[in-house]
């Protein structure tokens, strides 16, 4: 296990210490950040984003936008932008060359290198990243939502994130997760993306993918592993609460439907732009980033609506494969057949007719009605940690509500920093 | 698809049609041979053997021996031996350089060019590629039955068998297994090897090896198949009739287990030595020779009795795979599991305590009772095929019993010849 990471560059960290950051951050402008930014601030100096060391340039951004590459070649599909208002850019007064500190909940969180300030058309770019400039459409949103003006250049983080559990038990840099890995003694590592809590086919779809990934002897050492890197980030209703998602992926495993040297949890902070296509290009850079060798993609990937086709994504990840630095694995959807009385895929049950999908909905109306479901669709243990998780965190939901979103526990918190005045 | 066969080297066909061998044949020393060298006589011709064209020679069945390679370095675990008594020797006056014809039920088969004639120590052999002397290993008892004298040269076919039914359906030259291949658009493709009727064990064997197999995307076309490839040949009592093994496969499929896109099933003639390990690496020259990029192997592969640990062949393959024309897959056993109500792998489940093993006994206490097991476990369309197949070609069992071995129907028969006079 090497610190290779997408386009095939080293995985590096900007990182202060906060000794070294308390006199770096002394007299800087300080401006304040939202969520989603100080999301991409952590993943971009942990280098889950690599090889990007900071928010994109304006040529990055049009190659992007139009090519799905940048400017150097390496394949990269989503937007990674920092946003100003006019008044913002003349009420903080930066300029190209400056370098200014980054807040976040009150705190110093990154120092900010900027090189460039433009603008880029929006209308432009949601329709290339997107497909659609339906405002509808969540991605399309955010980033026309964005502020007129981007301002690219590199962060480094001054101010490492502390998380809260139940976060703190599944938090893993990228270096730290191909640590996990040695001392697994995993050489394939295959990413499961989800933002579900699991059913039997998610979890076929898992141990599917275990074997596509598997290359060894396995007698006496399993050299394998499924990594379920969660995406945690901005919710919208009806979304799984976030301490679901990550607590049911686990107690797969501890209740013994996944072997403990097979699989583990952990998380990527993302919000979620739901590009389909595009999308599932990124999370292919995010996962080669934390050092999987293989990723899955079923159907579906991280869509919205009916923007794209159920297998969009396997379509555009088939043209760019050879350019990513993991291994696609191309899964159809799992079912539930009746005549084989198992969950299978529809890649070889020919049982179509007979066949039952696992509908969202499906799923819901059981959570819903609280009385516990066939095994052989939902595992009796992550039904009762679902409930469990619906009372301690999600104000009597699974699914996120009013209440979750206004009162949510915080992922993670940030060290007091003395900065002095700006 | 190319025509690429074991040890780098092509596949070619030693086969004469009939108005050319029927000159050829004229005036030859005739030698009738036994079932086992016949089929090997038809497997050396149609390239099933490649890179061997004919019986082995003194060095390459001392180089096979010892070092499980042939002289030129390609990996080759099993004798392919042509043997004469002394009395024979004598009584058919054969010499090197001579080219006689080799008969199988009174009719020509092949014609022998005779390079050398030797001995060897039949006790090392054994030592060497059975692990054990035990006279009650039946492949050891095979070879020490050898006639005293080894006989080596190249083999062409001058009478192409005729299968009948059930056999001629499922009969493909590696040359024709090739073009079966490619009519199906296959890239990739599994074998598995099998002298059972397929219980859900196994069926999830072959289901778990084709995601291991596929590479490709699979929403408009199916790239990646199974083959079944049986083995079918001389038969010990208490093994399942060869009637039985294909058309139970064959309905897996037709009932719908698996796709029509997905799956295939044909046999290959072959007299099992049960060398375990050494079984295991010619399984896997065999298949890459029919045109199959990968060889599932499982638990206990080809072996018998207690001579072999139940991985050992994973083990010895483990050694030799960058050696090998084939993608190996190591496959654990599957069994099914109380706790997640399926059949799943002991390579991921971890209620190895409440798991229950699919035993051959639990499987032929079913089949003899005559009562419709559960489909988790045993195929109602494979159960009622069994039975078909018990009564139409196994004397009322579908195991093979006295009456099969003396009475069944011949796999093949063999056109008249007129030879003339030798």
């Amino acid at each position: 296990m090497n610190d290779i990471g997408h386009g095939g560059k080293r995985i590096v960290e900007n990182v202060l210490k906060s000794d070294k950051a308390e006199n770096k951050v002394q007299g800087l402008k300080k401006i304040p950040i939202r969520e989603q930014i100080a999301h991409e601030c952590i993943n971009l100096s942990y280098g889950f984003f690599t090889p990007l060391q900071g928010f994109m340039g304006n040529e990055d951004l049009d190659s992007v936008s139009k090519e799905n590459t940048l400017t150097d070649g390496t394949v990269w599909s989503i937007p990674i932008v920092f946003d100003l208002s006019d008044e913002e850019l003349k009420k903080y007064d930066v300029k190209d060359g400056e370098t200014v500190l980054l807040s976040y909940q009150d705190e110093p969180l990154a120092i900010f290198d900027i090189d460039e300030i433009y603008k880029s058309d929006k209308k432009d770019l949601v329709k290339n990243v997107y497909g659609t400039s339906d405002i509808k459409h969540p991605g399309v949103k955010r980033t026309l939502d964005y502020k007129d003006n981007f301002v690219g250049g590199k962060v480094t983080l001054v101010n490492e994130p502390k998380f809260n559990e139940p976060y703190a038990s599944f938090w893993k840099t990228p270096l730290q997760h191909r640590e996990l890995f040695r001392q697994k003694g995993w050489e394939h590592i295959v990413a499961h993306q989800t933002r579900n809590v699991p059913h039997t086919g998610h979890e076929w779809l898992m141990k599917l993918a275990w074997f596509a990934a598997n290359e060894d002897l396995t007698v006496d050492t399993i050299k394998t592993g499924v990594l379920v890197n969660c995406i945690i980030g901005e919710k919208r209703k009806g979304d799984y609460i976030d301490e679901a998602i990550l607590l049911t992926h686990e107690i797969l495993r501890t209740a013994g439907y996944f072997r403990e040297d097979t699989h583990a949890v952990t998380f990527a902070l993302w919000d979620m732009r739901y590009a389909g296509p595009r999308e599932a290009l990124f999370h292919s850079a995010l996962r080669t980033n934390i050092g999987c060798t293989h990723h899955m993609f079923g159907r579906d990937h991280a869509g919205v609506g009916n923007y794209y086709g159920p297998y969009d994504a396997h379509y555009l990840l088939k043209k760019y494969k050879d350019k990513l630095g993991i291994k696609v694995l191309f899964l159809m959807e799992n079912w539930y057949c009746p005549v084989c009385s198992e969950v299978t895929s529809s890649a070889l049950c020919a049982h179509k007719e007979q066949s039952q999908a696992f509908s969202g909905t499906m799923i819901r109306s059981i959570l819903m009605d609280g009385v516990k479901p066939t095994k052989l669709v939902f595992r009796p243990e992550v039904f009762d940690k679902v409930m469990e998780c619906s009372e301690k965190y999600g104000y009597g939901s699974p699914f996120v509500n009013d209440n979750y979103l206004a009162n949510r526990k915080s992922i993670f918190t940030l060290d007091h920093i003395n900065v002095g005045k700006a």
